[in-house]
């Protein structure tokens, strides 16, 4: 698969910066707000950005990691949590709901059906991956599907007017996924990228790092071409996210980025095309050990918008964060300026 | 005058912990949200605790110091901007507007009528303070002045049914009142609570230091006591900021706490009521350099909600905080539990 991403013509970056500069506060007093108003504008290539129709989709998978104890949950909760999401009581559900976002559920590969909810999406590829303890996470075929509906959602989304989409994740093992797709594409030593996910002790943790040092190990031949780490170690979930990130950003929608396994879905599509990196917004830094250097890995130069020892995933950061994306875009489009609003700058003009 | 502050009864905070430890999230997995929605419940004194018209007051006022050439502003940008606040050009109005909250601007102590803007409250205690190089801020009447008519803005918010109360300011030359206040109220060298106010560079960032050094020189006898320290150096828009803050949290009500002017307005308050702070939320850190230190020194063992290196002061803070603050009451009202939702907990229960 071919992604095609232009990034941002960085032409109108003066005029932008100027806008910021003769608001209505010193320069620079918005902080990263004005960094971000900046990007937004840039990637919408407008002074006047404006945020269509947000939209969060939460990709949903099995892992079949999960059967070798990588997680204190039991595999069934994906599930569970899927219905949770279909009845509107899990916490991506209220902050969506609180923000104006709205939220599509996706089975990218769950066990068991469904296909009683009409409120979740069917992008099933399998009833989860395999175990890459033993084999390949999925096929060849599996995976290519899986970026493709990945990125028929976005094309979705933007034919109906979107242009902000976020994305988020529930799969119980799934930070074990992403953990070996952050080594094998960084480099980084498994221990760096192997954190707690949903609350391991330290026990847990160990085991968690020897368990997936010794699954890493069976596969010592493994092509190091992106779309075969991801198929090796990747998840359903993962792949689609990434498909959806491509795609959107193709069609130069803006991204918001949730957290560790959603920035390893990044990094996958990252490597695929590195244009993609443009549109994004980090919407914040988990407590997820591997996170942070993800983060770096990925070029972000400073911190993420949130800092709140967030670990649930959904996309849940995404949401919380919106209000600072919105807010970066309404400043922008909605601040007097100096001269129309007859205040003395610093130069005493 | 006499406070009446008492803190939250803590009996119930079992069961608030035990209400956050059975939504459908790992244990701690929404982070500093967790510990806010804890702490709003407990303010509140209940299981559900809800936010009603939230209220953003933004104190003006003029600093004598001004004249000194502590600012890189003149001084009459404290008038202009109010008018701004009144044409609801300025940040602090678009990110009230965007994120639902009652915005108040009140003229504590602004040079010239402001008369002709009803959108005004006027609270002018007088034309701005004296300036604290040559002779005290105000006068010791003025200060319990300032002080009663804060209060009296909390009691009038309070009867209407507001019970969150977040505080912001506007007045060329605050950040060296503030700082003043810090060193002499902490016993901080004042190089330590000095910094770079609206943006000056290197050089008037140490003329701003000698100045105040001299300035505080000038005072060597002043009695400690937190209204002596605050009528000599403070400012109509602290001392109006301290009474509100005061006020409300005799009321029981939240209060938001914004950038290192608001903060340093805390501290007094803490020093003539320290069950003050049980009710506040800190909403940002701001870029002043005097404001980390300040927040470590109000007892704020964690991070605040936000870190965006604003130095803009108006309660921008608050405003952008407050979605998060709401997320967290949120959570706690609408998420299912485990049992609800039918998920299994990590105990495999």
């Amino acid at each position: 698969m071919l992604w095609n991403i232009t990034p941002p013509d960085p032409a109108l970056a003066e005029a932008i910066r100027h806008k910021i500069d003769t608001k209505t506060k010193p320069l620079g007093a918005l902080g990263q707000l004005e960094a971000l108003a900046g990007h937004i504008a840039l990637v919408q290539q407008t002074l006047t950005p404006q945020l269509r129709r947000p939209h969060l989709l939460v990709f949903a998978a099995d892992h079949g990691i999960a059967q070798a104890g990588v997680s204190q949950y039991p595999p069934e909760v994906t599930h569970q949590m899927v219905r949770n999401f279909a009845a509107g009581g899990a916490a991506i559900n209220v902050f969506c709901r609180q923000n104006g976002l709205a939220l599509s559920i996706v089975d990218a590969g769950v066990r068991g059906s469904l296909a009683d909810l009409p409120a979740v999406r069917n992008e099933k590829i399998a009833e989860g991956t395999r175990n890459f303890a033993h084999e390949p996470a999925m096929s060849p075929a599996q995976c290519v599907d899986a970026l493709q509906r990945g990125a028929g959602l976005a094309d979705e989304l933007h034919a109906s007017g979107c242009n902000v989409l976020g994305v988020g994740e529930m799969g119980i093992g799934n930070t074990s996924a992403a953990a070996v797709l952050m080594h094998r594409l960084t480099g980084r030593p498994l221990a760096e990228c192997v954190g707690r996910g949903t609350g391991l002790d330290p026990a847990g943790h160990a085991r968690k790092l020897a368990i997936l040092t010794q699954a890493v190990a069976a596969h010592p031949t493994v092509d190091e071409a992106p779309l075969a780490v991801l198929a090796t170690f990747g998840g359903f979930e993962i792949a689609q996210m990434c498909g959806a990130l491509l795609r959107a950003a193709e069609h130069g929608m803006l991204l918001l980025i949730d957290g560790f396994i959603a920035s390893a879905a990044l990094l996958v599509a990252a490597r695929l095309a590195p244009a993609v990196l443009a549109y994004c917004v980090f919407c914040h830094e988990s407590s997820e050990q591997g996170h942070r250097l993800l983060l770096a890995d990925l070029g972000l130069s400073g911190p993420p918008l949130l800092r709140l020892d967030l670990r649930l995933g959904e996309g849940t950061g995404c949401a919380l964060a919106y209000p600072l994306v919105q807010a970066a875009v309404n400043f922008l489009n909605e601040m007097a300026s100096f001269e129309s609003a007859g205040v003395s700058d610093s130069s005493g003009a």
